[in-house]
């Protein structure tokens, strides 16, 4: 049946829905690199749930934590390939939002 | 500061990040106007939870219900040009999911 929806891209919504990580994401994408601090400077977000967000996305193989052995100990965390793969997304949403939200309404 | 989230695009991201909304709005973009009983056949959601993600939409500006004077009544959602806007939202993370996404892991 053609209606049911692909397992692929409920799981690929999954992913990018989950709350923040749209966010996260998108702030990475114009970011860069960023310490863990400057993720959560960024967006109104708890530590407590940026941690649990930054292992998921870990986890989905979109997000990878880098430990710089300097002193003290630098902790980077960046778009890995997959990631960075979803700049048009990230792009498409920003350019809809753009003509089409409000934000007063 | 340039790293704060833009809000036009936080709020694009929560209308479509809501649980069903980007699934229900893929169904729409691929399968045209549809009856409620033909979206609630396409998702494993019930009709309660259905019910209240079409009136967000509606809300939103991105969904319309028709409704039809015939007998017995005929009631049509479709994609308002709004959401038909999303088209390339929409095609794009099918897209990344294709190329990114295991169904298996």
């Amino acid at each position: 049946m053609d209606s049911q929806i692909c397992p692929r891209f409920e799981k690929a919504m999954n992913i990018i829905s989950q709350r923040w990580n749209g966010l996260i994401i998108f702030h990475m994408l114009t970011n860069g690199p960023q310490r863990f601090s400057q993720i959560e400077a960024a967006m109104p977000i708890s530590g407590r749930v940026l941690s649990e967000r930054l292992k998921d996305l870990e986890h989905a193989g979109i997000m990878k934590r880098d430990v710089f052995p300097e002193t003290p100990v630098r902790i980077e965390y960046s778009l890995t390939e997959k990631g960075l793969a979803l700049t048009p997304v990230m792009e498409m949403i920003h350019s809809w939002a753009s003509e089409w939200v409000k934000v007063e309404e």
